[in-house]
């Protein structure tokens, strides 16, 4: 059966791209584990490393938010559609019209496309802790209401509130799960406003100095690359039945200070590396930031197996051995 | 100035048109009181009752869910918009489309009117109590989460994230009420699940029998259509400031459950009308009633003013004052 990942070509998308065809099989919403035969990615433009070449994978490359679209990518052998492509949270508040288009209305056509197949795909939508906002209270929890201070957040707040309704309808089997930050991404620096978390990381492992926009004292909720792709995977597993009466989930993640990464990035690679990193305060980048929560219990993500990393050096070795072939620039 | 109000020839909306007259003033959003020149009426169609003759009225009728017919509404002079206009809560639920092209894409074609004026108008939407649902406490309070069991509660949500995220972003200023449900609604029972709370007080009050299709235990949260009309107008008179991070706002209302409303009914009229009331459980209006929540703490909205009714008896009178010509059949 076919397997949709929209902003397949992302980083978080070209690595769920690639453990799906390691995986070789979905869950349908019927329960049953089926062989993926295509892995379709959809995005607005190819990968920055071209995927391994693999007969099952089928790539379209363009803009996917008008209905037309969105049709051509869902058919009637769709066991699964990935929902990753989006605007990220700063270019999305620099351009509303952008932000809307993409996130709101792209998200919606996927929706309908996946309603007027006869096989109800499962859907997982990625979320983000960018729901929450305002006055929130210390620790988060599962009965935090979604009040959004941006409009990135907005979006997917109403993505998840379509994901549901749609679910409730029997138009799709939809799941929607709230990502945390995710560090360390890699790559170059992008217009998300939480792009400083990995670019302390990353930057002082190749060897450059980087500036960091927010305070020593910033907190990050956090999940890896490696983790965030496995609750990607595990969504799709769960049964309908388990969520109840919502499909949406905040995933488990840990909390982590700018100061606590700066020290595991000490610890993993010497206290030169992590002298690259060099403090000069971004009002625009702190604003959004200081409006993120940081601190969550997450039982009902638990409960559903999700899991976090468990270490942040882990971290860490991981971006290493993943994305910088195993050495970097002490 | 110029007022505009979607859905204003229904009956609540023809109540606030008739207030707003009256009053012949609105606060803008620099927070001077203007003087209202025009209060333009937009509506599918007229209202069951001609409006009274003003020259300061004027009136629109057909489809205004496109962005054309919302920019033809909304000009420089605009002060408030009240967007009242929705497909009611059945009718979306089986209408999926007509629900999300009114009460989704018609809103936001709004805003965008809204949005594109020099001057930024206040802008009162209403939305509704069904925005939450499932797994809900006991009492609800204004930190609990928006979880719509129906697309119409669905839809209400996305419109409160919409209004407060343009007005975070200063293109509107907006202002989101839930309502509770109105009761006693005149005239024909509706397609709105919540119909039979009035129907169960009209009816008999008009010497028919009524058929009452949830249990006598069944709770209802509800504001007489005055303390609507009354906190409609008093939602476009706060000031900015006072709404903090969000503009959203649950309304101040009752518990009254069917047989205390019937029992009312007995005192204000007599057990001859109450006894018209029949009981037949339709389990379509009972799913969805039954999910509606039933029990609230409304300090937010009394901190900023607004105010439910005082006695459930005093509801019933003022219907046969307002809507019978004072007299009812005993």
């Amino acid at each position: 059966m076919r397997v949709v990942v929209t902003g397949g070509a992302g980083f978080l998308g070209s690595r769920l791209v690639k453990a799906l065809l390691e995986r070789g099989s979905i869950t349908t919403s019927g329960g049953d584990e089926a062989e993926i035969d295509e892995v379709l990615v959809a995005d607005i433009a190819p990968p920055a490393q071209p995927f391994a070449a693999d007969k099952r994978l089928k790539t379209r490359y363009g803009d996917f938010s008008e209905a037309d679209a969105a049709n051509q990518l869902i058919d009637a052998d769709t066991a699964a559609v990935f929902h990753l492509a989006a605007i990220v949270s700063g270019e999305a508040e620099q351009d509303f019209d952008k932000g809307m288009r993409v996130n709101l209305d792209g998200t919606r056509q996927m929706l309908e496309a996946c309603r007027h197949r006869a096989n109800v795909p499962r859907v997982v939508f990625a979320s983000s802790v960018a729901v929450y906002g305002g006055d929130m209270p210390d620790v988060l929890d599962d009965a935090t209401p979604l009040t959004p201070q941006t409009s990135y957040g907005t979006q997917k707040a109403i993505g998840e509130l379509l994901v549901n309704d749609y679910s409730r309808k029997g138009f799709i089997d939809g799941r929607a799960l709230r990502l945390p930050t995710v560090v360390v991404r890699p790559g170059k620096p992008n217009a998300a406003a939480s792009s400083f978390a990995s670019s302390i990381l990353r930057e002082p492992l190749q060897g450059e100095e980087v500036v960091c926009p927010v305070s020593a004292k910033t907190g990050v909720w956090l999940l890896s690359p490696r983790r965030v792709v496995a609750c990607l995977l595990h969504a799709a597993d769960i049964a309908p039945k388990a969520w109840g009466e919502s499909r949406s989930v905040a995933l488990p993640g840990m909390t982590v200070t700018v100061e606590e990464m700066i020290a595991a990035l000490a610890r993993v690679a010497g206290e030169g590396v992590a002298a690259r990193v060099h403090f000069e305060p971004d009002p625009f980048i702190e604003k959004i930031v200081y409006g993120w929560p940081t601190r969550f219990t997450t039982e009902r993500g638990e409960i559903m197996g999700f899991r976090a990393d468990e270490r942040f050096d882990d971290v860490i070795e991981a971006f290493i051995e993943d994305d910088l072939g195993g050495s970097y620039v002490g």
